[in-house]
């Protein structure tokens, strides 16, 4: 301890919580696992650290780039998991037999990725999932929307859209025009076609694509049919289309049955509308695909997306194991929430402060704070005697809504002193209970 | 996809949590934060990678040999922490002035040691510890122990005993016998009295630490009285100590204050003692040290421990910030609630599970589970059409309470039937709320 001092810093791209942070954070995890115990998904963990042959079936992946990975001192060659859904298809593999199939699960954990830092976005950053194997059944896809639909009104968020669309449309659409290899290419041009118009959009099928004019038309006559029609008659308006391509016709009926339960749910249009202009990045979607978007933070982008995913598990096994999943953007959603006002700013999850007064004896100051915690309210204690003005200073920097003050009077008269930090006004109550009972916060931990 | 196969395994002594696990893990950390939030202890959270230089200051201590380090794609030469101390001690000087100063935080995380694995021991674990610093006064000493205790039996365990102790208290014995250096080994032999006898433990004194016979009778004349006289009359009997050595008297004056405080909380010599002989390993202790061991499992060893520490954060600055934490063994814990049977074996969040029969629209089941949900109990929907001795199959293995099963006979009475899978017996309801009410589980959730 003698030596020099190091200087205390961190990793670039890589981010310490403060504690504001950290309340919110805990705040809304806490909400989602309610939400996804509500609907019978367990935790499940999985190491962070795993053999890279295992993780990274396919070598030479662009992501293999990004990779913490290295030899361990074993010299086995491990890297750090860069998203939470890989080691889930290899411990469903592995763990088969005593989970039992289908199996539903939660999980929520950091992952590593060593991208180029951005303004928000890390290098180590917290991955929330939910998941069904081992089904195709379109039941599960709905319990996916109803869990969006719950999560999201249990945060207090009103205005939010579930957009649902279905893989093998877009794929059958590019067979359609025979470039059923580039249907991605093809969907991220008609995703810009509200940006850049449908003239534009057709240029980029002809020059980017390489689509004949008479291709590039047919794209759009589907999707301005798909963008124009309400919901009611949209399905009736692309009818044909199933006759002209077998996975249209597959995509299609499995998404119009989609609605149809979502609707009998009581989720309506508002809530969860169809887009075919949805696509998703990752190339693994097979079925149904979702994103969320926020009505009041358009700009944000989805918060929460997913898709069915049929083939997942066969980097591990030959058995196929078809399953749905849905990642909720933490960051993202964490960001909204604080636009929206829906979370608190506070640096503490206690309400009230007990100020140590000189000579004041800690068993009454702690005695006072046991009685007020015993009402399940939340406090602290100042810990150590200090000069009132810097135990205010303290209270006020980390948004305790009450200091309590307990000094000789207050002991001598068994009375309870406290000001409110937002009104500056102070009132003093018979008892830590009459406290309590005014200020409404009675049960609130 | 088409490529062959990757056996699915992890490395050699890590860890997959399976989901009854992750739930009685999720449900113990869930009531140890409920009773932080209730003490105004934030979280906070730092990186799982940092700088080598940064996390290890002392090079060639013997930890360094089990970490996991490596050079980062950038070619940085990184670890992932060992302990969440260290990175807490960099975290507090490097955010001193946003955090203000004192600061309580908690922080529940994975550390990594490449030990050879055992039983029960993983080189992935989690930890957690809660830490006030920028104080030395004994009121945070006195929180830490309130913590405990209140943890404890927010865990619903009956049993248990904080032991108390002050390394000052240690290493004036040392002193006064001319062996300040020796202090960690004379107190690991003391440690053994109980197992070994004093006859040995003045031997060993002799043999291994190289005392003189006298100073080895000095020492044991100390331990006696603390071991055999009741906490009214120990700081008496001890008293005459004071004169002979400024650190013994710093020591048991902190210690006995400590316990009068503790005791005036109400805290009884049932959960609270002290014990002079606990030493705890770790060398940056240089005040109060405490250890829990539980009642009725005393071979676990001790579940939560920790002290004060005053040089923790010159590793990184001149400034001295004095504080007090301490980390709670969650593995030996969690292993000593389910022995005490205080957790539940569920695989499931789920009390209950409706079955999906065949031929039942899917909003029929979906719908009454969301009337259950709506009563605020947790409630599962098997996700596809199955056999039903398959979905009874499914509850038994999982450890839901109850199947509801919706046929067609129920759709058309308007009923609900419920099988309680532990008593066998069944009965029919007229709606989703009287089942709840039946069975008592509203708003557990």
């Amino acid at each position: 301890m003698a030596k020099q001092p190091v200087k205390a810093r961190i990793l670039n791209g890589f981010q310490d919580v403060l504690p504001a942070e950290a309340m919110r954070k805990e705040q809304m995890l806490s909400i989602l696992k309610k939400v996804f115990f509500s609907f019978g998904y367990a935790p499940i963990e999985t190491p962070h650290l795993e053999y890279s042959e295992v993780l990274l079936p396919d070598e030479g992946d662009e992501v293999s780039k990004q990779l913490y990975r290295f030899n361990d001192h074993g010299d086995r060659d491990v890297v750090l998991r860069y998203d939470l859904t890989v080691p889930f298809a290899r411990y469903v593999v592995q763990h088969k037999n005593d989970l039992g199939i289908p199996f539903k699960r939660f999980a929520i954990g950091n992952v590593f990725r060593g991208e180029r830092p951005q303004f928000g976005r890390y290098r180590e950053f917290t991955q929330c999932d939910i998941d069904i194997v081992g089904t195709s059944s379109l039941s599960a896809d709905a319990e996916i929307v109803e869990v969006i639909v719950a999560s999201m009104q249990a945060l207090g968020i009103e205005r939010f859209t579930v957009k649902l669309n279905n893989r093998k449309i877009l794929s059958g659409i590019a067979e359609l025009v025979g470039a059923p290899e580039r249907a991605a290419e093809i969907i991220r041009i008609i995703d810009k076609i509200d940006k850049i118009g449908q003239e534009k959009v057709k240029a980029s099928l002809i020059d980017e694509v390489g689509l004949s004019a008479e291709s590039a038309d047919k794209i759009l006559e589907f999707i301005t049919i798909a963008r124009d029609t309400p919901e009611a008659e949209l399905f009736g308006a692309v009818e044909s289309y199933k006759t002209q391509n077998a996975l249209i016709d597959q995509g299609l009926t499995e998404l119009q049955e989609l609605v149809a339960i979502v609707r009998s749910l009581g989720i309506s249009e508002e809530f969860c509308k169809v887009d075919f202009s949805l696509a998703r990045g990752l190339g693994y979607y097979t079925g149904a695909v979702f994103e969320t978007v926020l009505g009041d933070l358009p700009e944000i982008g989805s918060v929460c997306g997913g898709g069915r995913y049929d083939n997942l598990t066969m980097s591990y096994s030959k058995e196929q194991l078809p399953g749905i999943g849905c990642s909720v953007g933490l960051s993202r959603l964490l960001a909204a929430l604080e636009k929206l006002g829906l979370q608190s700013e506070s640096a503490t999850p206690a309400d009230i402060l007990v100020a140590q007064m000189e000579g004041v004896p800690v068993v009454a100051t702690r005695g006072l704070a046991s009685s007020i915690r015993a009402e399940g309210v939340c406090v602290e204690v100042y810990p150590e005697e200090a000069k009132l003005k810097k135990q205010f200073q303290y209270a006020d920097r980390r948004g305790h809504k009450f200091v309590i003050v307990l000094g000789s009077d207050e002991i001598e008269n068994g009375t309870v002193t406290a000001k409110n930090l937002k009104t500056g006004e102070q009132n003093s109550y018979k008892s830590a209970t009459e406290f309590v009972a005014a200020t409404g916060m009675k049960g609130k931990n």
